[in-house]
């Protein structure tokens, strides 16, 4: 009897390539897993069901751990505010852990001696499944048909006619990934460094013309309601927020990263929401957030991006760095209203209870409330303190 | 004979108000100084120089800090990309220290007893002019009439005229401050959480449509060129910037910061050439700095940017940071490609010699020419060490 | 009827002239309070009772806060490894915050209109007290006679002579202040800068010679046994610590430190139980926790014990990172070994179920178990990546 | 003709192996070289020198770069007070990149093909060369006989007998590499994690008793006397600082850190001067440099030793970091008094002009000189803003 194989499975022409592999040269019995984090449509997932079946597999089944990344991904990157290099939602990198834990996870419940993916050698998401499953199963082994071999697109679709498998594998001239926290977009322009991708790459259009006004309601720094209404879980207002974001051609741009490898790599991205929510609610917590809070919060927020993003979601300090970020979001309650305008936006302003600029105690620009002028010139006197000793003690 | 005092002197009503109290109520020497850090016209410095001789000064002096605030504070804040709160190029705070200290150099060579300045005590100004005053010279007395008595506009304006000086002091909807790193307005709406300033308040208006190119070209981390031409100091360079860019009403933001005295403040700017400089350069960095150079630079210039703000500028360890920014600078040299369009820009790419994307040891999506797959496995397998011996010790 | 006042209590020369003066000058009804966080004996409880109520004070209230210190204080210094400049375990100053806050919950409580310390204007508790008193109850005016007089000892011992009190009041060499994390001492030699404190000076005196091995026990951070006996509180075993390292005069140093007003101070101390604690926690830690776990909670400790020095422990950022701290030791149980010398004392080694030394992965100086020579071939050469392109690409 | 190969030779059992091995079997011209950063006395190198000879090599080369580790590496250790893991002066480990660089240099200079070292698979070391190697001369293959076939002691010695070699290569119970910074010991109890090196295992033995006092001058940082005597460089005065200390047994310690390779590794050692040099060092600037130099100097010193123990001296952020650590020893100078004692060793205090403790604007416990109780209760006022404004506004 043949061991078996679960092999994570996007339908596209590496992975087929891999379920035929796996099968005829191997002599497993492969098993199909896709997990999908929310970027996946009911009727895509059994399109990507019938291609497996079609590909002779002998079970394919559909994780859905779109509440699981957004519970232990997505949450907490809005509470750090993590844009990679100040720029990046890091829109779909983010879901390859989780859907690697997903996949682990079942090759271990359904007793796989193997595990197998289509990634391969060159970039970030060879290390991030690898690790994933080495970590959390070591003692399942780790097959990669597409990096060891190294085959050409011609190879494999040959070798997927000569076993019967004819679906369309076009080659297309950009490279993209949709998922709930933004797409992510390749190819042609991205690899250059000097050009950027036209108006025609990015799967949404701009359709809008004028200003409108949007306004995210946040409760203890999760979205929780959309130009007021409070109904719905915070993943369907992150897909509310990208409808009418995406309409407005916002939370464009272009990442250039560091690579897990050392080399420097390009990817455009659009990801209104993200964008949207995330400098929706760092306004918030400027108002709510002590200057120290939000000090130490940049500090943190960025460190778990970069981990996140290179493959190190399950280093223990990941999970402390998660309790001071919710911690730190108590008082992040309120609403952020937003004006919406073609290719931008801009923060109007916050509504909150917890406002630190409205308090008894003073208010900008106005000084009796909190203290008096010898208060201030007694204040800057001490903290002056140890800068007039030390021009004292070393002047010329 | 009277003791000589030195006015840091505007123009406006209150330290118009201060010169003849300081002459009449306290019976000094009035020596009025302005230090220009590039804000002001020629016509604006003869106008302020009439002024103050129409006040009965003893002599007025016109300062010019404009180089100074560029070599030792603006070049400094780009190699830093400082950003305060994400958000603000510090616009107009950043000159005070410059200010401050052409001042109080000025008043210690004319052996002025006092200098006087007309900050209130309710913001960061007065902190920023005391602790440089009395760190570089403790042995100057400090005087601030317009802070001590909290006098009304009113007051001020009658006891001008009964003194028998006419001018208009009119007050404005928004107190704006215009200075070669931005200009801030102040006003109305800052003053609550939930508005923002409307069109009108911005002194530049939006006078294009479409879509324009602007290429900067950077040497060691400067702009010494735009849209080819590279023909004149960088101070002439951010102008061109900035008359370019606010045709295209770019750089306009809102700050939400805390205080130095602690207090939460919200100011509205608009700074066309520090944004577009500022974007630009970090992105150049991004290709041409390792990712552990652009990571500490995040916190070395996000630190300088607080102490710079925060009245902190003669702390000895911002000569220190400034030696380490200026070490990160040797590479970034190259062309950097911008596309505007009305109230955003986008970031195009860059050209550099020292491009790190581009080399003979692979590039993004390739991977054969630096490493083989066995070698992405082994890195893996070993940068996974840490992570697998710590679950295997604490599983469950 | 006159208005109540608490006065923070000790039984010292200040505020002994302060009870008086409160009540004869100020017409207030003087209520003592002194918040013990386990620096006191109940006889010294006691004594200090009687000379309040001979002072004839309205009422005394000795707090015992001792608890609340472990928890909220003591227990986060050791789980941050908190030694101020890499020295000091900030023995005394660390229980200020626990008394103010006890003093001004107590005179909330007990309706006082007012509350009152004997804090000088020199140092650092003034602003523990006042900014704590100031937070948590604005409402209460603070009476501060000793600094806002500057009386010498003979003043006041001549105004207590002459409303009858004649205790003694003698002028020590040394100002000592003995705590449950240690003991601190002033004088003479912590005035310069270039003497140390004299072997008479330390209230403990070397009793031990030769070597003794001491064991810890820690469970999830937390001292719960000492020599193998784990029947006690951690705060007894704090004490049955010190009674054991005091001995062998171990846990002296001087600190030397930045004040909050910015001048800088030295002070001897002698915390036995704090630093053999403190050292054997964090040598279990390097055992026990990942690289970058001990990379930020040294980042976080660090701040963490500034903050505490600082007056600024009721900073939110101080709760938030409490919960990350806390987080770090879910596996920091295990066992530690000690060797006391006099003076000095070494850290033999540790015993844990959590030591990631031991594991099935491999362990140091053993290769094959975890990988192969060709494995950490590929790793360093991705590892160098990008150095490799740097070099190429900016290659003189 | 056969290829060059440059070989760094110890002189041990692995690099007499691969002496012969590279020539018999790879039939490679075998360079020999030793590069000595100051750990090798000139009877040694004569001695390896011989040995090298003894096995037919074509040259041997002694490289001395022990002013170049100093300068390049030391120095910088000392500005940042460099322990690893708050304990370890990187003894050893930071002489590997130093010796890397002089023997790639070397072999780039006679036209090597071929590098060769003798590091296994299971440490840090082979990390060190081949990083260093690779990145400064990528066209230079290296070849590791020793990681690459996992030979045992019996073999490699039946290899050099078949090959009429007859050295002595005898077991050590403990691995000792002695060096200009400290001497490393490995074995038996470092294996364990309870148990710690006996007092034999050290190579220096304690021979004094009572009490010695030392003082070290200190000129912008750098060690330029001792005892007074200011006559040599600093490379003798470590080597005269060691000598002392050595002989009371102080600077022992045992280090638990991660290796590059992720897993935990202990290793014992003797570093009497790196410890009393960085220890009377860092005190030193506790006088004379502000809070945030400090501050900001333990961040960049922490990760600057990190970097160098990692094998990442050459990242460009290293020379950054240098420069910010060198700006900050500007005032670094004066005496330092030390006293010895039996396997420790106490800090008196320190003498320097730049003392920032003494000032003529107020010096710890006086208030007088430098500002008013009401400036004090001004300060803590305002410092206390932010947090009166959170609790009143949060207020439950």
């Amino acid at each position: 009897m043949s061991e078996k194989v679960v092999l994570a499975f996007s339908g596209g022409l590496d992975t087929s390539y891999c379920a035929i592999y796996l099968s005829k040269e191997k002599d497993l019995e492969v098993h199909t897993a896709i997990a999908n984090t929310g970027g996946f449509s009911p009727e895509e997932l059994t399109d990507i069901e019938k291609r497996a079946y079609a590909l002779g597999v002998k079970s394919h089944k559909a994780l859905d751990v779109t509440e699981e990344y957004y519970q232990k991904g997505i949450k907490y990157m809005v509470y750090g505010n993590v844009l990679r290099n100040n720029t990046y939602p890091i829109s779909v990198s983010s879901e390859r852990i989780f859907q690697a834990i997903a996949i682990i996870e079942y090759a271990k419940k359904i007793g796989a001696k193997y595990v197998a993916h289509g990634s391969t050698g060159a970039g970030n998401d060879q290390i991030r499944f690898d690790l994933a499953f080495q970590v959390l199963a070591p003692e399942i082994e780790i097959i990669t048909p597409t990096r060891d071999m190294e085959l050409t697109r011609e190879f494999e679709i040959n070798y997927l006619k000569d076993h019967g498998v004819k679906a369309d594998y076009n080659k297309m001239t950009y490279s993209i990934n949709a998922g709930l926290w933004g797409t992510s977009i390749g190819g042609k322009e991205t690899l250059t460094s000097n050009q950027t991708l036209p108006e025609e790459a990015y799967p949404s259009q701009l359709k809008k013309e004028g200003e409108e006004t949007l306004t995210l309601d946040f409760v203890k720094g999760q979205l929780k309601g959309v130009n007021g209404n409070k109904h719905f879980s915070t993943i369907d207002a992150i897909r509310e927020v990208e409808e009418i974001g995406s309409a407005w051609a916002v939370g464009r741009d272009m990442h250039i990263g560091d690579t897990i490898i050392g080399i420097k790599g390009r990817v455009g991205f659009e990801a209104a929401a993200p964008m949207l929510i995330i400098k929706a609610h760092q306004m918030l917590e400027k108002h709510t957030l002590t200057k120290w809070q939000q000090y130490w919060k940049d500090q943190l927020g960025n460190w778990y991006g970069m981990f996140l993003h290179e493959a190190m979601y399950l280093e223990p300090v990941m999970r402390d760095i998660e309790k001071f970020l919710e911690s730190t979001q108590e008082n992040v309650t309120g609403k952020v209203i937003i004006k919406l305008r073609p290719y931008t936006f801009q923060l109007v302003g916050i509504e909150s209870e917890h406002d630190l600029m409205k308090s008894e105690f003073g208010e900008y620009g106005e000084m009796n409330k909190g203290w008096t002028a010898d208060d201030a010139k007694g204040f800057t006197k001490i903290l002056g303190n140890q800068l007039k000793i030390f021009y004292s003690v070393n002047k010329k």
